[in-house]
């Protein structure tokens, strides 16, 4: 059991920034990515799709024998979770809920922020989720649709994109919110800019690191960490346009990826 | 054969552009319109996956006996034409050469300017067309991944909006160009400040208008323009998330769209 991959999915490269965080907190694991770039992004489509897809890539990555599944998508994770656990025998772990426990550990005044996508934002999955633990907390959330565009151009730090994170922190900011939770996994790429304008007062809440934390608890508590010694080989695959995945993933993952094979399904 | 309606497919909403056109230059034609919202963006896919879902598309639309194909996605212009040519039997229309030509006709110096998704450009197909009417025009491109989220966010007169279009444009401006291409039937919606950008003094080809003036050519000449009398009745079809098909739709397509199925292959 112990030395079985871990897998996870997404809808594209996001997912490699819980990957990254994982590399850290879990160095001897294993890892086998598939990120559905033939159908990426998620979080314009409709419900129904998104579970048909999310079942489509645990199936995918359970060819692999994986001991774990990381839905490192927010869209998926906020709509998929039940239909998968119920399918597959492996355990589950979303970004939402991992996200939510630590905004609402961090937060002191209980006025936390979250941003995402529309599908993400529309369907209020981070404030049931920070509602079930602290109750009645003030959950202010904004979508920000052109942050995922933004982060696969590349714009990280320049003028423009602190002029469209002010648009929409605005709100946030305007609510005097002492923590923000990052629920889309492009986002940490623009972490910088967005300290900038929520001001170096208020926490950011990357959900890539919480994932991680959730999945070694996981895995300690259930006894089957890796006992391997020598380093993991990682395999990644794309349902589309492999090298563009390589290409723009390695800004995400913050290294090269020498191999991206094509998934078919 | 008359009456038989015309079929446009597009990755999203973005063909509506077209349609309205139609609408304009052809106010008799039935219209049978596909969003393929499930897979948009065809922009950042692979050459084969382009193909495939061009070829379901417009199997999906032979369904309603249609007398004509538009393919109304730069994306799938550019790379899928010859296969649905091969493949149907009714005239396939793309948007690249309309565009084209257009440009050739209003350019006076020969420098043109074209603006696409990275796809598009990366492709060079309106270079490649451009230079096949007018032999050896100076073509400026530029890919502007950003201009298709920032029209469907509806930021399509804001200053962010400026900055953006100045600093993708300023290497077509350096180059004097005295027309300009909309490679993207996004990109109509943010002629404003595009032109603004420019300057007046370039003409900009929307290829929308090109490619409704091309059927209409067509038809004029097959002589199998609609006889029919009475208002036709249109019909709208997405291959996913049909309510946010119709409330982001009527953006471009500058009417209300009273109802939109969903369509499944």
């Amino acid at each position: 059991m112990n030395n079985r991959p871990i897998g996870i999915f997404d809808s594209g490269v996001g997912g490699l920034t819980v990957v990254k965080e994982i590399f850290k907190a879990l160095p001897n694991e294993q890892i086998v990515y598939l990120g559905d770039t033939a159908r990426v992004p998620y979080g314009t489509k409709s419900p129904e799709s998104i579970k048909r897809f999310s079942i489509e890539n645990a199936e995918f990555l359970m060819q692999f024998n994986v001991k774990l599944i990381v839905v490192a998508c927010n869209t998926a994770s906020s709509i998929a979770l039940p239909v998968l656990r119920k399918r597959f025998k492996v355990p589950i772990v979303g970004v939402i809920k991992p996200g939510a426990k630590k905004a609402a550990r961090l937060t002191n005044k209980a006025r936390i922020g979250v941003i995402g996508t529309p599908a993400t934002i529309k369907r209020r999955s981070y404030k049931k989720a920070i509602d079930g633990i602290l109750g009645r907390a003030k959950v202010v959330s904004q979508a920000c649709p052109l942050f995922v565009p933004l982060a696969e151009e590349g714009w990280l730090n320049n003028r423009i994109t602190l002029d469209i994170a002010k648009k929409y922190l605005a709100p946030l900011t305007r609510e005097k919110i002492d923590t923000l939770v990052l629920g889309c996994t492009h986002y940490p790429l623009l972490k910088n800019v967005i300290s900038r304008v929520v001001g170096r007062g208020v926490r950011i809440v990357d959900s890539a690191s919480s994932v991680a934390e959730e999945v070694a608890g996981i895995l300690r508590k259930s006894n089957t960490l890796s006992a391997a010694s020598k380093r993991p080989v990682h395999r990644f695959f794309a349902t589309d346009a492999v090298e563009q995945f390589a290409r723009i993933g390695q800004r995400f993952l913050g290294k090269r990826i020498s191999r991206v094979r094509r998934a078919t399904y």
